[in-house]
């Protein structure tokens, strides 16, 4: 049995989707709106620790979201990360970037680089009740 | 047409395995041995810019990549991310991390907060011949 895990134990974020196998979570990341997780709702570590058909099912999931907060947002960049050093149960970082963002070009986990406009930010936070729609929409999609 | 990327001009490292579509490439990172990327081919900048199939087709490599990190490395864990803030030219980094790396339990992007001993770090370039066969190996394979 897995030990204390907090994706196990908790949503992870705001649920914007769950199946039984997936979860869509949006994050509070004052500096990153619409930065969105998709965890796996069992706990495993690593990609290659799926069923070869339970990865693409989370890729499928992915990269909808992916296009959700493309066609929400229009960022310069989406950044896709699974990582788990901290927390080791699959999850996938989905991280909007944008060219005045805290840390452009650099990845979000190096050190910040400068303080985006309160209104740029207030614009695109504005923007969270269409993504949460277009998530929905987008990974209740077949393809 | 696209103007200079270092992606299109350039391969990225050394090959360890290419095809039409795809090529996987060994990154020379003192820090970081066994550190692969594999980039699409052709310059895309996003995974919703490729074709379902595609994005599968790679994917599958991806996946098949980190399996032949954790069957000759034994990481603690492995990182996977597509970024392409500065280099907008589909490619994943795979990156075996180990709880005495540079940066564990921190993603490689972070502040560093130590240095691996010298013997560690050798002990794992000693593996890499059995990764480029196991890397070779795997993507060979069909599923």
């Amino acid at each position: 049995m897995a030990t204390a895990c907090e994706l196990c134990d908790e949503s992870g974020g705001e649920i914007l989707f769950r199946n039984e196998q997936l979860r869509v979570v949006l994050v509070a990341d004052a500096n990153y709106p619409g930065f969105c997780r998709v965890i796996w709702n069992a706990h495993v570590s690593e990609m290659t620790d799926l069923a070869i058909e339970d990865r693409s099912t989370l890729m499928r999931a992915v990269c909808q979201v992916e296009a959700a907060q493309r066609e929400v947002l229009q960022p310069q960049k989406i950044n896709l990360a699974s990582l788990g050093n901290m927390v080791p149960h699959l999850h996938w970082h989905l991280i909007p970037r944008f060219v005045d963002d805290a840390h452009f070009p650099h990845p979000v986990w190096a050190a910040p680089v400068r303080q985006t406009a309160g209104e740029m930010l207030a614009h695109r936070r504005a923007l969270l009740p269409a993504l949460r729609a277009a998530v929905i929409r987008c990974v209740s999609c077949t393809s």
